[in-house]
């Protein structure tokens, strides 16, 4: 989300994303006030490329790609800076976060993370509203989890932002 | 997708999904003609209700709920009636159909449908798009398919039949 990290070399408008910044922070802290369990998801690679499929690593028409160079590393590959989750909202110390390959948090996850502690209800934040978060929401729905978005905490990375997705 | 079957007595109004199945027929037979290979999946449940989550039986405000009576047998239960799939879309004899016990075609289907055949490829056709259609085409893309749809051989099930859910 910040000028030189993964979104913005893939070519994505990252202004349109970060609006979703201080709310994500905000439903965060009063998470946390309230004992709640915060999991910080992100989209990334193994830097040994083996584990975005063919098809993703073609796709679109970017001016870059996945494992390319970017300011801060290589885009979307774990461990590196672009791929960081920015400060503000920072997971906590040892905090859960997962690596998913793809773009639903629960595809693939290095986290089993609703069933293992038995997790019955989710509140999502975070981009973008018509990629990540739509299938995310709707894999925790299979997987027998309600999950609600905050609807400020998040953001589109498609201009049509007056086109709802999930209601 | 008739009346006295699953949908109809969840409360839905498969008047508004039924125009998808002449196009999906279109779509099925020059598929086959071509000779690729075809994939039925439905969303449907275990008669002793062991595999929809808990959210999911109380989820809605719907008149019925999944295993209750429904004038051809028992509402999204495997093999009843009503479950089938409507004749003129009917599987080959002896193609593959997954059950699904969500609304995404690959999660926890016994199919283990595009890996172990090394399909790359797929044409989408069905209801509702807004949710199993959109849920399967993403998880399709996070499992290193391309998926496309046939515009015309999809239906929504809600009213805002204006807005669009995938491009």
């Amino acid at each position: 989300l910040e000028p030189g990290g993964s979104a913005a070399a893939l070519g994505h408008d990252v202004g349109r994303l970060r609006p979703a910044i201080a709310p994500s922070g905000q439903v965060l802290r009063a998470c946390r006030a309230a004992g709640m369990l915060a999991v910080h998801a992100r989209e990334g690679h193994r830097p040994d490329l083996s584990d975005p499929a063919p098809a993703k690593r073609v796709r679109g028409r970017f001016p870059a790609g996945i494992g390319d160079p970017d300011p801060m590393g290589r885009i979307l590959m774990r461990s590196q800076h672009g791929h960081d989750i920015v400060r503000k909202l920072a997971p906590a110390p040892g905090g859960p976060v997962a690596h998913n390959p793809g773009e639903g948090a629960f595809y693939a996850t290095d986290q089993a993370m609703l069933r293992s502690r038995g997790i019955a209800w989710l509140i999502v934040c975070g981009v973008a509203t018509e990629v990540c978060i739509n299938i995310t929401v709707r894999e925790a729905d299979d997987r027998g989890s309600t999950a609600s978005c905050w609807r400020t905490a998040l953001a589109r990375i498609s201009p049509n932002s007056s086109r709802p997705v999930l209601r």
